[in-house]
């Protein structure tokens, strides 16, 4: 890994980190001038045509914007910019599978394009360390190696998962700060600190021949952050009187009124909360990335001189890189192991845990199961779950605090008290963002369709012409000159899945079978065939699974052999020898059968042995 | 069928309808009396510890409540009510399957207990005609045929529903008007008009020997309802005042603050938003039993002089019921036929559709997938989903949104505008109701077990003691003799899963394999062995579903024969006759080497022809 400052001694051909403040002038013309009188004050006098055809002999090198994720979705972000022979890409995150997925782990964004322009891409630049955001780049990686540059706490993070995933040694990762740039060939990267559920987050200019595009990567707008950190206002606002070509921006929460809360909002009600647990022990799940939620956890138990107990893989793994950097502070002998907990009285205790989504196997389920190993929920347990369902998460929650609840531990959570703020912006926040930046061209980011719809309005009631916003789908290529701003034509870009060790070996043939399978369980029929006689020799034989409990059922599957039989019995010596049409037959005759039967349709799969 | 008046008729020596004012003094203590007070009277000038003894020995005959559904779940709400030799059942519903049961299309509750007891069951009564209350009788009634009790409302949609199932001759319907009462031996059964999102809703006083049970049913607070008919509250006050033994009442909205507004107001957001949609085609989709919110539909085509068209089979059929017995007001000549849409210009026309939950079949997903036979959505249409969704149908839902608005068409759901709202009573309804009956014990009802907890606390607050609230499970027998109300012990409870025309035949095994077979699918081993010579004359084949794309994956299924082989050669005579132990052999060395290649686990099936 190198450093900022190694590279900077370096002096790549192609890369290079710099502070804004250097020149950089890539793009003289819109220096130090608001963008749109730039063009007015060049084109006093002149006759609207004439003025067309100058702007038109005026159109600057185009740059390209490709998202392959991120857009009618939530999840898998990933953008590419490319210019002349230079591309680079912004952010590799993967998703969550969806319910009509079964089985696979996750998903990550078709990287075709960009591995057959390998040769021009230039790196990897990252907002934040999220798993939408990065969980692709191992992935990527191990495909096409470019240095990736994020900041601090981002670059520790992807660095824990390439040393998991046994790459690290291999890949370049640069450290870079807020207001630093760095450059991608004709174009250059600038981060500008912004507000986030995760520290270290920021957003960036992208400074290209054709002008300036903002992308805020996820944000909201927190004056009273835990780490003083306000997002960099003055820096959109500055971006914005030099000229803003385009702004690509968050719209996860485009549907929400109103400001989102100041994470620090989350630390009363965890002092009221802590007081109300007196006599209790206190186990909090929540983001094992949310540092600063963390970190108002660790001030109250200091407050309450209570030891503190981690619990989940990534619970612990995140809290780690954010000791060691910085980003968290832990008193010190607060943490102890998790064996030594029984040595403590339980008001003496918090425990910080993951499982704040239901999910199945985290420790929170397990301990509301009472399948953990080394906790046991009892009335004496005050749980606080600090996070709101992801949609599609809801009846998981709900199962989790249920069961939590009926072991007589005390369970707050979302709805019931204020434990939870969201990490982006509501609408009077995108607003303020694109007040500062003043763009042309506008395209929304990060969200459903719906969420970029709402955003698009939202961008209009500020006056923006409807002409200037770009609803995108991922595979467009967005081109801009300056002057315009259109998609020009399509690259292969979707989902990916990952199940187990396979890599998109996965496809919608093998879904679909798991989603039969799932619906109504299998019928298998096995004959044996002589292939010298043409003769059964064994069989049919059925056995099934996943349709109906078999002991129960044994008049049933009489039934169906016997018209199976009969239909075999039918079969000339020469049909015994036509084995699809053979298969075909006995599945329809089967199928037919089953179905007039049970109303059900199982998967059917005969099976014929030659002998 | 049987109207109310036969019924009277026929005076039946178990069941008979009464208006309440007719004396049925099953329990004359307490007669205009306040249930707390009329014991104290009978107390004066006794010690605590004689009092003790002389209230014990006026203990009543005890009176048993047995829910078999609805409790620490959403749905299938069944309560069985039992005293000396008489029984009947309030409600008897089905729920949605959970994520956890895959290919089920509905659960019922077991009614096992109720069908070895049949002898002593006197009636059904229903509160009102949602499925999560009268879903399961069609099941019930094909057991155990007794008279079901509901209002008119109520007992025209079970009829059509016994329609469907062929079995509306043989059963008994009557018809029973609110303040009326309904004999069920011993207990007496008395209806209380209620607010919910259907007309027709009541609760019910059950008048024992024990003392008097109120159960709300499903209901909310309407002050300003659409037909006019405000919940009876004068009727839970003298309840109240006579003496309410126990108070069971429904908690799905127990985690609201606050009170439910009124099914009015969203008349009068569609009153703004027809006038938004000026020009354009209206389609709203909402559930087809919210009567009320149809009529506000039907008023405001009425006013903007539109046409409406039905789509979905459920809306189609509510709409006729509503009609036939004048719930719905519809203009003459407004409902026109979905083929004579198109002599009408958009501007004329309101669509009122099924789908508001976004359900895979239903018609508005089958339109927002631009797969129905009959609409194709335009940027003209203004669609209007006025519903929330059922937690669990989020996704789906969104997925409807997504579509839709990418036809161009403007599309208003619940998180932007008020088109919806709840028929459950929040947490100021829930005291409003715990104020006017006073109970002496309260179950919460309806609801998980965190709503459950929820509204047991909100008692709790108005000063209930904590050991007169009781939180009970599905199957628990509770018995209260009018001193006291405790468990005293079990009946068989639980999920009855409903699979096309089964009842019953899917069980928990069956689901394991489904789930199993929808994450990685299955791998098949055929192979046929000579029972004379002990000796494998085919095979190993294998057939692979669900677990990779197979032509793909090669080299994988050709190593996995390799492995096979290898362990069949490695098998002597004698291993070939033990077929158990041959078949867990190849199982575990195929998932060995499966999981080590591709770390997942298909369902392994090895399959041993005998020639």
């Amino acid at each position: 890994m190198a450093t900022e400052k190694e590279q900077w001694g370096k002096g790549s051909s192609q890369t290079q980190v710099q502070t804004h403040k250097r020149s950089y002038s890539i793009r003289p013309r819109t220096q130090n001038n608001d963008y749109k009188n730039n063009y007015c004050n060049r084109s006093t006098g002149m006759t609207p045509s004439a003025q067309r055809t100058k702007r038109d002999s005026r159109r600057n090198t185009p740059v390209r914007i490709i998202p392959l994720g991120g857009l009618n979705e939530i999840g898998k972000n990933m953008t590419v910019f490319e210019c002349c022979n230079d591309m680079f890409i912004l952010d590799c995150g993967l998703a969550f599978p969806d319910m009509d997925m079964p089985g696979v782990d996750l998903v990550i964004p078709n990287f075709s394009y960009v591995e057959a322009n390998k040769e021009r891409l230039r790196g990897i630049v990252i907002t934040h360390g999220h798993e939408d955001h990065i969980g692709g780049l191992v992935y990527f990686l191990k495909k096409v190696n470019v240095p990736v540059y994020g900041t601090r706490m981002t670059i520790g993070l992807i660095k824990r998962k390439l040393e998991e995933h046994g790459i690290l040694k291999q890949c370049k990762l640069v450290e870079v700060e807020p207001r630093k740039t760095v450059r991608m060939g004709c174009m250059a990267v600038e981060f500008i600190n912004v507000n986030h559920s995760i520290p270290g987050a920021v957003g960036m200019a992208i400074h290209t021949p054709a002008g300036i595009l903002v992308h805020t990567g996820d944000f909201k707008v927190d004056f009273s952050p835990i780490d003083g950190e306000i997002i960099d206002l003055a820096r959109f606002g500055e971006l914005g009187s030099r000229g803003v070509l385009a702004l690509m921006a968050d719209s996860t929460n485009a549907e929400q009124g109103g400001f989102t809360k100041s994470e620090r909002t989350i630390g009363d009600s965890f002092e009221k909360l802590f007081k109300r647990a007196e006599g209790k022990r206190i186990i909090i799940a929540t983001f094992s990335s949310n540092v600063h939620r963390v970190q108002q956890i660790i001030d109250q138990a200091q407050h309450y001189d209570r030891k503190v107990a981690v619990f989940g893989r990534s619970m612990v793994h995140v809290m780690e890189t954010a000791q060691e950097l910085g980003y968290l502070k832990v008193p010190k002998d607060m943490i102890i192991d998790i064996e030594d907990m029984e040595r403590y009285p339980d008001e003496k205790i918090v425990l910080i845990t993951t499982g704040s989504q239901g999910e199945p196997l985290s420790a929170l389920t397990r301990m509301a199961m009472n399948s953990h190993k080394k906790v046991s929920i009892t009335p004496n347990d005050f749980i606080i779950i600090s996070a709101k369902p992801i949609p599609g998460n809801e009846k998981y929650v709900t199962r989790v605090v249920n069961e939590l609840m009926k072991t007589g531990a005390e369970v707050i959570y979302e709805s019931m008290y204020e434990v939870h703020v969201s990490g982006h912006a509501c609408q009077e926040e995108l607003k303020l963002i694109h007040a500062l930046t003043k763009p042309k061209f506008f395209i929304p980011m990060h969200g459903e369709y719906k969420h970029l719809v709402k955003h698009a309005e939202i961008a209009k009631s500020m006056g923006m012409p409807e002409e200037n916003i770009l609803i995108a789908s991922i595979g467009d290529v967005i081109e801009t000159n300056g002057q315009t701003m259109r998609i020009v034509s399509q690259v292969p870009a979707g989902r990916v899945m990952v199940d187990g060790l396979g890599v998109g070996d996965v496809g919608s043939i093998v879904l679909r079978d798991r989603k039969h399978l799932a619906q109504d369980g299998l019928i298998i029929v096995v004959i044996a065939i002589d292939r010298m006689a043409n003769a059964i020799v064994s069989g049919p034989d059925i056995i099934s699974r996943g349709f109906v409990y078999v002991r129960e059922s044994e008049e049933l599957m009489e039934e169906a052999r016997e018209i199976l039989n009969k239909t075999l019995s039918r079969c000339s010596n020469h049909d015994l020898k036509e084995w699809g049409t053979l298969k075909t037959k006995l599945r329809d005759v089967l199928s037919d059968f089953i179905y007039e039967k049970t109303k059900r349709s199982p998967m059917i799969l005969p099976i014929i042995m030659k002998i």
